[in-house]
């Protein structure tokens, strides 16, 4: 894999196509149709339709054969995340009123699971086989079962239902909820390359990989950065538990670490701006900020390690920029 | 098709081996395994899973062929049923708490999900190809479609999302809510059976056909039966548009009418037993219930002339005994 094609050049030469086949995809006047739109046009990067075509691109695949996969992914990422901000509450998404604050909690429900199966049409209409489909629908078991966890490690201990916030608690759930689609992605890539089966399973975890990072470089910005929804640590407010956090339950003094998940399991409506500013100030006092970078350095590092390393600094580029600073050279 | 195997035959074979494989589908002591045994523990006739393998048997098909694909669309039937308990805010499904009352509202959209993907999975791995999953893709469409419109016709007239809630309106969304569904499993059958296209799609049309006279009959019994709730009209109560209602707003004087609407439209935990009996009321008065009678006994002169009307006697015993006084002979 030398002289690979950077992401920014299948950015460039896809970004646009990709656009307008969403839209084609969901474009009836339906109710659905009209909040699919709506919510794509709220934004996002298309990670998850790009990744493919771009793993595929480098290992000798036509374009046009990863590009109805990563659209199908590129769906079911959409559909779980208008669930997700009708399941947090969250009434923005990038500056714009969220789907369900707009259509309602059971049309919300409606809606992503239209995106699902319009997402799954497009898988079943991509060429891949049965085979791959049932990879695709387990997947997506991993995807719902990490949300599943993420609600369950913030229950207290003596819920029936609690979950350890443990750093490898916190793993599982990205495992599921974040790294599994961009397995996916990168699985579907290689598929559509006509890769053989261990060509296959090495890009799925360069994917699951990549994800974890992903999920790692998300958790950090939630604390130090910006996510686009007008202010930083949402996270801390809505109780989740971060990479941060787990890593300040095992590591912190009782003292700290006590203070932290009080904050962290105030309901939202009562947590003040200052709960969120206490406990940010007690992850960075106990070294939970700068643990999240390490660990970012650490996966950078093992990514090294592997079979698409020639790719890695196209992915610096257009997906972990913020976080740049925290990759090892 | 002489001498049929009638549908009781099939349950009598099938029905202990289809809940043993349903519930091994879902075996973890993961919440979203736990949650979706625990929906499936409220009961339900299985008729999504057995109906393929009564239409596969008929057609001369293979048991073992049509049972991967009825599980797959039992699997999907169940994941809209958790959803449908927690955006109608119903509280009880046959006398046992719903699973967003036991598990919350955003674990009862993984639960939901997750029993989608179980079933998605389930087809994929059925020996269907991908065609056929495209296929299924689309009817979840349709189903979600007429979920979506449901809520639609319950709008008041001045709603952006209003559609109006006559019999043409309540066909439309029947026919994606019910009928889509129980066309997929009797195409499912044929398929199991090595049908050619023509017989999957006749299969599909008397499948979706039995679909709707099965929502008429639900939309009946609501009225005047008992679904196991412990109260009869929860229609009216949730201000849900059934047939009778549809035809009733078409049909009854304006008095009648304006009155029907007015209890329809007020919300559910204003609305008195006292006003849902006066809908009742309106509903016989205006003869409403006997014009659902009515179509019940024209889709059944209908079923009558399709290719499996030899199937029907069996559907009677098992699906249809409630309503078999509106059924011409």
């Amino acid at each position: 894999m030398n002289a690979p094609v950077s992401l920014a050049a299948i950015v460039e030469r896809h970004a646009a196509d990709v656009e307008a086949r969403l839209v084609a995809a969901l474009a009836s006047d339906s109710v659905l149709d009209v909040a699919s739109r709506y919510h794509l046009a709220t934004g996002g990067k298309r990670l998850r339709a790009l990744l493919p075509i771009w793993l595929g691109t480098n290992l000798g695949g036509d374009p046009e054969a990863a590009i109805p996969l990563g659209l199908g992914i590129e769906l079911l990422h959409n559909a779980t995340l208008v669930h997700d901000d009708l399941q947090d509450g969250d009434r923005t998404r990038r500056g714009e009123p969220t789907v369900w604050t707009v259509w309602g909690d059971a049309q919300a429900i409606n809606v992503g699971n239209h995106l699902f199966f319009v997402g799954v049409d497009h898988l079943a209409r991509s060429g891949a086989d049965a085979a791959f489909l049932s990879r695709a629908a387990r997947v997506m078991i991993d995807v719902v079962g990490g949300q599943a966890l993420e609600f369950q490690l913030q229950l207290p201990a003596d819920h029936r239902d609690h979950v350890g916030a443990t750093v490898a608690g916190w793993e599982r759930m990205a495992r599921g909820k974040t790294a599994a689609l961009f397995a996916l992605c990168a699985e579907a890539g290689a598929l559509s390359a006509g890769a053989d089966p261990g060509e296959r399973a090495r890009a799925a975890a360069f994917g699951s990989d990549v994800g974890l990072l992903f999920q790692l470089q998300d958790d950090l910005l939630d604390l130090v950065g910006d996510k686009g929804r007008g202010e930083t640590a949402t996270d801390i407010a809505e109780g989740k538990i971060s990479y941060p956090v787990a890593w300040a339950k095992e590591n912190a003094g009782e003292a700290a670490r006590m203070r932290l998940m009080a904050i962290i399991r105030t309901p939202r409506e009562v947590t003040s701006r200052a709960m969120v500013e206490e406990a940010l100030g007690i992850l960075r006092d106990v070294g939970a900020i700068d643990a999240a970078a390490r660990r970012i350095g650490d996966m950078w590092r093992e990514l090294r390690e592997s079979r698409y390393d020639a790719l890695l600094p196209g992915l610096v580029e257009r997906v972990l920029e913020p976080v740049r600073h925290a990759l090892p050279a």
